[in-house]
């Protein structure tokens, strides 16, 4: 049985989020739908992750088992022929037989888009959170810094998040402005919570503000209480962009 | 009178262009509503040019008259609510009487994407042109830079433009690719006819595959003949970047 590893890059608006939920619309099952149809096998796809509805992802890793035996190339040409265009697998590779996108992925990297000016963007509505008030980019770079570590994220985890250790450890962080007034937030960690990045950022978006000094900001992500976070982010401005293995 | 000139961003994916044309939906008769709506006249606004169905604006420019007295950050926030999200109105001011969105405009900046990598993009599905086959990029650009002077651009204008004088001048151009695989064509010119950025643009895609050389492309460029200029590019690739006056 071979096991096949793929890259993929989708666009969430319309999508339930990744993970399988009975009869909605999710990037899994449309993937899965689109595999079985080529491979005429019942398989199940592994998913480094799940994404929440309408989040996007740009490199997102799954793999799945197979007898088929049509070659790589033909089996990313026919899935992709498969897939609607808001989905597509850009690799497709046979790898080791122990592989599993979740368990083995030693990191995962995130952008969060937040456009920063005084109207609405037609182009990016469904690609970034709009904020007209104008946010102070070193205060929220130096927040976010302190990120860095190994914590107990339990201040930005989402109260259903059915996970009892909340500790992960966030290995780099980037922070930066675009031309076009678009933040953008990189978080590199070993693992996250659910709405983890979203709660990060609606706090961040507080510290730009100058709502919350980064010692206050800091001080949430030691208190453990998702009371003293800020708001969840909008789906829309979250991307997984890279799992590292 | 007040003379009010708008600069706007649009997502041209799901219009019939710019101009109105009966009940179709297009970008100026959306827009005209919502104005009407707000100043209660039956105004008429004046866009700088048309943009074919499918393209995008960044910052194209219109202008109307109104006997309103609303200030203008009122008729600029007024606007953007009725207008649906992939439209806006990016700035509004009072201007001269005599301004005019056509009639004055100096030069327009059109920005062209080809996304050049193996398999298509779920995320730029609607604003890049996806090409596998890799194309050369200094032979683009080299291609691209001489278009710059004023020539009879009969070659890239469409069959039906229905204008005599084909003679323009591109004052400007500019190639660049991201990490993306994003390859941006920069054209700023004193006018543009029907189509010719997207004939341009797929001559010069011939270019890039080695199909033509820089001589050929000048070849086409002074042969003032339709038929010798490669395919229409389509139309999601294409932005009207910028109008200066």
């Amino acid at each position: 049985m071979r096991n096949i590893k793929i890259v993929l890059e989708y666009d969430g608006t319309r999508y339930h989020g990744w993970q399988r939920q009975g009869d909605r619309t999710t990037i899994q099952r449309v993937l899965e739908e689109s595999i079985r149809t080529i491979t005429q096998e019942d398989i199940r796809i592994a998913g480094s992750g799940r994404t929440d509805a309408g989040v996007h992802a740009l490199n997102q890793v799954a793999n799945f088992k197979t007898n088929s035996n049509i070659a790589a190339r033909n089996l990313l040409n026919g899935i992709n022929s498969l897939l609607p265009g808001d989905i597509v697998v850009k690799e497709l590779m046979e790898t080791d037989k122990a592989f599993h996108a979740r368990y083995d992925a030693k990191s995962k990297v995130y952008l969060y888009q937040i456009l920063n000016r005084p109207v609405r963007s037609a182009l990016y509505r469904h690609y970034a959170w709009f904020i007209r008030e104008a946010l102070d980019i070193d205060r929220i770079r130096e927040a976010t810094g302190l990120l860095i570590g190994t914590y107990d994220f339990s201040s930005f985890c989402a109260s259903n998040c059915g996970i009892t250790n909340h500790v992960r450890t966030v290995i780099n962080t980037d922070v930066e402005m675009n031309q076009r007034s678009m933040i953008k937030i990189y978080v590199e960690a070993n693992g996250f919570l659910k709405y983890m990045v979203r709660n990060i950022v609606g706090t961040l978006v507080d510290v730009g503000r100058g709502k919350l000094s980064s010692t206050e900001f800091k001080g949430i992500v030691e208190a453990k209480d998702r009371r003293r976070a800020g708001m969840t982010a909008p789906a829309c401005g979250l991307f997984l962009k890279k799992v590292k293995y």
